[in-house]
């Protein structure tokens, strides 16, 4: 007989948990006989420990099975969707749904929202006049029938032990573990009924992970899990050590993302976007994969979808379908607050975390899961490392609701931005490596 | 401003926490606002991390500040007590007290209940008919003072920190930490306001600590957390690889207590005792010093109050001050059962995790807390190891109310006894070594 102190011990001293035990375990905490003390000391102690293969596979499992699985069977397109581990400026689902999906993909991408200094997809799409995030499983299908795309709130019907296990992570100082992580990702994205799976795993000041090597082991112990799972699964490292694109914030980063939808996004978010776009249509089977064959049909590379109008219309189908109006101007914040270039030379540094935190400060994000968002508060880059500057010239514009905001933000703010006579910097490319099934 | 996460995070990272740290942190979780989840995940941090001694001296301070303080100023003798850390047959309290008292102390012992395979003083005492374990504070101080000595339930008023901490820890798997260990028994002997202590840490199967590396860890931690508290603490460590004398369970301890204090101890036993009374007459100052000076006068030493019948008229005044009677018989069980010698030969092993096992089976001790006890149940070692034995000779006799505990109390025994031909095995002492302040 198998209990939860047994269990605990077990987990601490380093011995294997079996597949029975873990199965006993979400079961009983299901009904209430394992209690939230005991999950926690449980977590803190896979924070020290791990789980090796074998207990991730059936710790996702038995989260997944935890709750109902979303039926896309009767989507007649091949679904693909993609997660990001979080950044600063990351808008790129609102671009990289309606593009894949304009390519003949369906995109079921069921979001979640932000917390901390990273914004959240859906708490952006609210800034829309009359966007609804929140949808049955029935309205979710018919938005993907209709739209090819949509991107709503998970819902708590799809792995509620990953909802539960988080809030006790969040209270407890028990995120910062891979496979925790790990199987809190896919065991949304695999209930959610997905056929294919792209991961933007950031690195960086401004991501979850800082270091290339955990990033790296995060990634693979997702891909992996995804392939258990018949998830055909790969994952893009990319760089989150400044801003992604020129927006930080809700109604900024729309306004952002349909200019780049319209093909005028600035270049690292093209690049990222189009990078994982080019993959999730190749796990898609609808190109030749993109590492296979890097000279395929240019014709059916999704830049062109981006260029002919079709990915733009796809997006305004999809935030019609969800009660939006794309065509409703977008909320704009009463008060800005310019921030100017520290020297003259080569803007060198425009961290990542300090920007989100400001933008976080100013009202863009909040601190608890209760809390509002404001939609217009947030932060423009009007210079990106690599730029020109000169001493005063602005390289934030700060928006806010109230001004009272500023100050806070600002101190976020010190130190973040860095200007060099030596210069300019090399370029790097925003994608660091991919990484596929073993 | 500091917060649970945080402190919980710096823990887990290995950082050191201060003594604001702390101290914010049992007021607020007095307060409610630190969870009993976040309070496992830190223990279990602990578990991994430690306690630096900073760390530690703070946390017991905290546990301590958590209730009240026993004031003994009133009583006019030198106040010393003794803790054990948990044993098989370990009824050296019972003995102790009284004998301590007999020679001048006033030794006010404030107990727990057993748990699991070890027995609890206050059980076996109140195997004695009318024998009250539960004091109010003016009480006990009233038997101290009439009868010298005092053996009651420390009550919730002192340090009720740890009583909610212990009991997270013991559904948490966060039992067995060096550090939380001594300052759960030092928090509670510190707040009983003796001014000398001398604790028996057992090694061996049937103790807590089976190392003696951890044994002399732990022993010296606590040892150093009294100096702290200007409470003048010795340890002991005592070996507990077999039962401490004859007698396992409740009034057959009571019973085996009485006969020590008639003189007719078993010798195991008594070595135990007279040599922790030793160290609690010297550190009371009534005695010279036994480290420094072996040979000091004999008629001081505590052996001479067991001979001439003080130490037993002191038992008798403690038991009738508590509302026992002295001359009452002691409640029998209904059923008996013989387990022979499986060879013949010199008996080298009688496990005493086994035995305390097969005792807790029979109904002497608890699973829960909130189980009642068996007064007559336990075990009586017919031998002891280093005894000549016949095959089919008794061995333990197994005593239990109802004859269904017998089964599940023989396959606790399994391979617990072990005959050899080779021998007969070396004596050793029971008592390991001493452990003094640095």
């Amino acid at each position: 007989m198998t209990d939860a102190v047994s269990l605990i011990r077990a987990k601490r001293d380093g011995h294997h948990l079996t597949g029975t035990d873990i199965s006993w375990l979400f079961e009983a905490y299901a009904r209430g006989e394992v209690a939230d003390e005991q999950m926690s000391a449980l977590l803190m102690a896979i924070y020290f420990r791990g789980l090796d293969p074998a207990e991730l596979s059936t710790w996702t499992a038995a989260m997944i099975a935890s709750g109902d699985r979303l039926d896309l069977s009767a989507i007649q397109k091949p679904t693909v969707d993609k997660h990001s581990t979080g950044g600063v400026g990351d808008k790129v689902s609102l671009i990289l749904a309606p593009l894949v999906a304009s390519c003949g993909a369906a995109v079921p991408q069921l979001s979640g929202r932000g917390l901390g200094h990273t914004g959240g997809t859906l708490d952006k799409l609210e800034s829309i006049p009359g966007f609804r995030a929140g949808l049955t499983p029935a309205e979710t299908l018919a938005v993907l029938a209709s739209a090819g795309c949509v991107i709503c709130a998970a819902g708590s019907g799809l792995a509620p032990a990953d909802g539960r296990l988080y809030a006790l992570r969040d209270v407890t100082g028990t995120v910062e573990s891979i496979p925790l992580i790990a199987s809190s990702i896919m065991s949304k994205k695999i209930a959610e009924g997905t056929s294919a799976l792209v991961l933007d795993v950031k690195v960086g000041t401004g991501a979850f992970m800082t270091s290339r090597d955990q990033a790296r082991e995060l990634a693979r112990t997702m891909v992996a899990l995804g392939a258990e799972h018949q998830v055909r699964t790969r994952a893009l490292l990319t760089r989150m050590d400044t801003p992604l694109g020129r927006a930080v914030g809700n109604a900024v980063e729309v306004a952002e993302a349909v200019e780049a939808l319209q093909g005028h996004g600035p270049p690292d978010l093209m690049e990222v976007t189009l990078a994982l776009a080019r993959q999730m249509l190749a796990l898609a089977g609808l190109t030749a994969d993109p590492a296979a064959d890097p000279a395929a049909d240019p014709a059916a590379d999704p830049a062109a979808a981006l260029a002919d109008g079709r990915a733009l219309a796809t997006y305004r189908a999809m935030v019609r379908a969800q009660g939006g109006d794309p065509d409703a101007p977008l909320p704009r914040a009463a008060h800005t607050h310019l921030v100017p270039a520290p020297g003259s030379g080569w803007l060198t540094r425009l961290d990542a975390l300090a920007v989100g935190t400001a933008a976080w400060r100013l009202g863009a994000g909040r601190a608890r899961k209760e809390d509002e968002v404001s939609a217009t508060a947030g932060i423009i880059c009007l210079a990106k490392p690599g730029d020109r500057v000169q001493a005063g010239q602005p390289v934030l514009e700060l928006r806010a609701d109230e001004p009272e905001r500023f100050g806070p933000a600002l101190a976020a703010l010190d130190g973040a931005i860095a200007v060099s006579e030596q210069g300019p910097p090399p370029h790097v490319s925003p994608v660091i490596e991919y990484v596929s099934a073993q």
